[in-house]
């Protein structure tokens, strides 16, 4: 089970959809094969690749493209689901609600091309996005969690992919996390995690 | 296990994203209480709903919002996610997969209000979007299913997932079926389950 040959994560040289997968593998102490495609080569390897897109992993000799289905699977393996059944759903509500975000962030980020729309909706996104599902995530881990770790009493995926997230609201508005203390404070305590901060310590910086 | 009173669904009258689970809870044979409200009363229930959204869970008395969190929770207790965690994982590809059209289709039946915008979106989808991710679709049937089921040897949620996508795809195109074969011949095995079959025709008849 210790081997890198077992997993091998293909994405672009960026954390954007793939790096959710990544600090799962790093919170495991799963060393993977970490593929990393720059644009210019992407267009030769595209093909390969079921859906024609990344996110994708290879493992026990398939293919898997989809990243929540991706990170999901990897976390199962390490135990960070949820100790039941009730739990893992609480993980998944809480992933699907963060991705939410995340699809908004990458649509403004990336397809929205106009200057000036996108100033719009980065607006809109920091002002009435945020606040509005900030609310919502802060009742889920009112309900799902410890205070501390949104599902139950441990660490799951869905701490890691809150923190991945954030990561990407930060990139939106760098005064995310002292508009909403609930954020600040997960954060803080994700980034305690003896095996997230020395991966954090050492990851490459890349601009998403 | 038996009870309806278990298991709570609060949607709106229609289809949409709450159908899936309807579906899954009627292959099980599981009972389940179906609240379906009107437009109208909406508003007044909204805030009860710690996300303001529905599809909403009431299982083990708590709440569980997220269509695509609950469906899998749900299948999972009737053993419909695979049969290992590696076939649980192609179920989520195909459902992730499956959710992008989804995606597509909610935007641009509900949200696209210019009606030149909204049949220029519907062109595109139906000439492009359609074909590229059928074609993703078939390679992933091809790598995962037997030829007649998604995953593995048996019907797992993905097939009612596939099932109630495509429902969604005959709402943008009355032709699809007829363009790929595969959807159709998938179509027919769903509808040919006979617990599938019994819920179809009983089911209410809304326009989404
Ligand atoms: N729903 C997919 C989306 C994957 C996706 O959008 N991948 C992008 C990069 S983040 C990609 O492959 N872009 C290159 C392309 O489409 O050619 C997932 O979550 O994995
Ligand atoms: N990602 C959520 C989306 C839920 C959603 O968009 N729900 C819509 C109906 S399909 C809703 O509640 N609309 C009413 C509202 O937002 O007030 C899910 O899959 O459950």
């Amino acid at each position: 089970m210790s081997s890198s040959t077992q997993y091998k994560l293909h994405y672009f040289d960026g954390r954007g959809r793939g790096e959710a997968i990544r600090l799962i593998f790093a919170y495991a102490g799963q060393k993977f094969e970490d593929v990393r495609y720059s644009f210019d080569e992407w267009p030769k390897k595209k093909n390969d690749m079921p859906l024609g897109q990344i996110p994708l992993l290879e493992t026990n000799g398939q293919q898997f493209p989809q990243s929540l289905a991706i990170a999901r699977y990897v976390a199962r393996q390490f135990k960070l689901t949820g100790k039941d059944d009730l739990e893992s759903m609480k993980c998944d509500v809480i992933v699907d609600t963060m991705n939410e975000f995340n699809q908004d962030y990458y649509r403004i980020r990336f397809q929205v091309k106009d200057e000036d729309e996108k100033q719009t909706e980065k607006t809109k996104f920091v002002t009435k996005t945020v606040p509005e599902k900030v609310a919502g995530l802060e009742k889920l881990l009112k309900m799902y969690g410890n205070g501390v770790w949104a599902v139950g009493d441990n660490v799951t995926w869905a701490d890691l992919v809150i923190y991945d997230t954030v990561e990407n609201l930060l990139d939106m508005d760098d005064q995310v996390l002292n508009k909403f203390s609930t954020l600040k404070k997960h954060r803080e305590a994700v980034e305690k995690l003896p095996k997230i901060a020395a991966y954090l310590a050492n990851r490459k910086k890349t601009p998403f």
